[in-house]
């Protein structure tokens, strides 16, 4: 599958290695295809990866993430192009932190509205599954902490993309996501991850996980 | 210890039993002491218990549960009178949950702010805690489900506070709770009812936890 990344941060480079590692073609999207960690991350990434434009990256996918800053999500939209996400899957990794006022962050997209649904307004045609932005990015793949398996959980409109989330999921370790329903579910996760950096400070770890448990 | 418990629904009067349970001396507060649910409460519950109006249970109090709707909070600390609160600890189990447009519910207190927040702004002299509020209130009181022991999160602005209600929790068959810092951690609290609640009906129980795996 060709996978396009949008975001060259820890969480993108994280997740394309992950996705190559699985057999994926990545094409990870950057503003600056030069920069070290990029050209790092080619060489230390196994199978058939390539870097390029957010542009670039989001015609190359079939599925795309995005994993830039929240603050960002905007501007690198326009960038990547809006009419190449129609139709595809697009994994929103990102969370509305506003540290404009330090640690911890608050939001700076209430509650009645997220970035996910954001997104998914401005990308009519796109299948947003709001993913992976509940967990610290070193454990998006291979999630097994000493303490368990966190839950990954899941929302957008679309049961066929989240079907694809799912199996995404599976090949990187987790078990079958909780899906919370459509993409407005995605205000909830965005707060989730004001909570767990909060619990990260609490237990001085910054990898701990929320497991689910359901009885 | 006096305990006293603003709120005779569903939470109130569980928590209400537990506390009495303990050998605690618990006044339910109510609007209504003579409705069919606090009489049969006074029978079926152990120990020195007794039911009054707010005021009562608040005066009546060494520690305080606030256990009414999300909604009725300002209406009930009025009821219940400032002055019953001061120095008190004061236990905040009560959720913004915006059901009026259906399930599952909005806030109505958004992420620059909480009831948690709120209460301990209208009452200074109280020590507030939030805490109980992200599990069901059958679970409040012996939590382990089947899968495991779910995490209880609290915050709150006076650590001797936090320390009487982890002494609280630990009787209740919690471990030692994830404090998170101040009651401006109640925003993130009260969000994950809301996250708690599409968790519960993605999985089909009503009875779901968050267990928080810490490295």
């Amino acid at each position: 599958m060709k996978v396009g990344v949008i975001g060259s941060g820890d969480v993108g480079r994280r997740l394309g290695h992950g996705f190559a590692s699985q057999g994926h073609e990545v094409k990870l999207g950057t503003r600056d295809p030069k920069k070290k960690e990029v050209q790092a991350w080619l060489k230390e990434t196994p199978g058939k990866v390539s870097a390029g434009s957010f542009s670039e990256a989001a015609a190359h996918g079939e599925v795309v993430l995005l994993c830039t800053l929240g603050s960002a999500v905007e501007s690198a939209i326009g960038l990547a192009g809006e009419k190449n996400f129609a139709g595809k899957v697009l994994i929103d990794v990102t969370n509305p932190l506003d540290l404009s006022k330090g640690m911890p962050p608050g939001l700076f997209v209430g509650t009645t509205d997220s970035l996910g649904e954001r997104v998914q307004r401005r990308l009519p045609q796109a299948k947003v599954v709001k993913c992976f932005n509940i967990v610290a990015n070193s454990t998006m793949i291979d999630p097994r902490l000493k303490e368990g398996l966190p839950t990954m959980i899941i929302a957008g409109n679309d049961a066929g993309a989240k079907k694809k989330v799912a199996e995404i999921l599976a090949g990187f370790g987790w078990e079958t996501p909780v899906d919370i329903g459509n993409i407005d579910g995605a205000r909830w996760l965005e707060a989730l991850t004001a909570l767990w950096v909060r619990v990260a400070m609490s237990v001085g770890s910054w990898t701990p996980g929320f497991r689910v448990l359901r009885q």
